[in-house]
């Protein structure tokens, strides 16, 4: 029998992504503060990819520790322009400030993905993908926040790629599933050498 | 006000590609008899990118002249794998020997996207996705027939990344919204040149 597969995120896109790929699997939020474990490793002169991997660990390894004899997702991604990072929008004033530094340029945005299992990193991944931002108006900024509303405050970006954030983009470059926040087919590849995938899921 | 937007085509994910991004739109199907078209391109040594834009433009030529004063949006997909063009797998039993020719190896996948009005091509655009099949054992594309069912075969290569199809690849090189089926991107922005976007939809 394989393992159970738990990811721990409360992302609803990226349970979307692992769900549409057929896994069995459920889903538990990591408790984690994001928030102070982000601060202390820009303290440390983290990088976006090393952030996004420290996080994604964390969160792995925080639900496995609790759920022995799972294999635990742990998924985490970070965008970084010209040498400054970004989080996920507070609000949609700061959502505003944001696309209105992102605009016209291209950023990097880096997912990065553990498995973890008795509360041990087994696995991990991490790559990224390249964006480049139309160079928006703020009238255009302006009607694309009143029409994607709140939501785009849960990306790190302040736009999903899946919706009406394509409309802010002239090109992008890298794997799609990255970008959304999950880089799929290396995961899937893991989980598969451990009996998990097609074969196995009902 | 900008023109009415008629998608011309029956694909069910092309219409959720370009419903996702918040555009307004009708669908209607062309009616055009792929199949002889194809034929005879074929017989005229047209590549895979030739066939995807002329059909593409075909499709949006025909609806377009059935209603002038909107903008008519063609589109089409072939799959070329070294030198072999495969089409839609009329049954699962074509759809396995087709997986079977995949398996292992790296295929492109052209997209084209014509857009038309009063029955004259204005735009088109043209590109590929490069994708790479893990080398799959017969039991493997027997379990993911079972899985995902007659629904593939009404895509060109008996899969869908959108769903199970993620377990079959190793690579997918090139913007996802191609590989999909609709290069999105300059799509939306030759539309949004014509007063068709974000900005308008209400």
């Amino acid at each position: 029998m394989p393992l159970p597969l738990i990811l721990a995120s409360a992302s609803p896109s990226r349970r979307h992504l692992l769900h549409n790929s057929g896994l069995k699997f459920t889903a538990q939020p990591s408790g984690v503060d994001e928030e102070e474990v982000k601060q202390s490793l820009l303290a440390e002169q983290a990088g976006a990819r090393e952030i996004a991997t420290a996080l994604a660990e964390l969160k792995a390894v925080r639900v496995s520790a609790r759920q022995p004899d799972a294999l635990v997702i742990g998924a985490d991604s970070t965008l970084i322009c010209e040498g400054r990072l970004f989080d996920k929008p507070p609000t949609l004033a700061d959502a505003r400030q944001q696309l209105l530094a992102l605009a016209g340029r291209t950023h990097e945005l880096w997912s990065a993905v553990v498995v973890a299992r008795d509360g041990v990193r087994l696995w991990h991944h991490a790559e990224c993908g390249r964006l480049t931002m139309l160079p928006l108006r703020e009238a255009v900024i302006d009607r694309y926040l009143r029409r994607a509303g709140q939501a785009v405050c849960g990306s790190v970006g302040a736009y999903q790629l899946e919706g009406l954030g394509v409309h802010l983009f002239s090109r992008i470059e890298g794997d799609f599933f990255t970008v959304l926040g999950l880089p799929l087919l290396p995961l899937l590849s893991f989980l598969a050498n451990h009996g998990i995938g097609l074969e196995e899921a009902a």
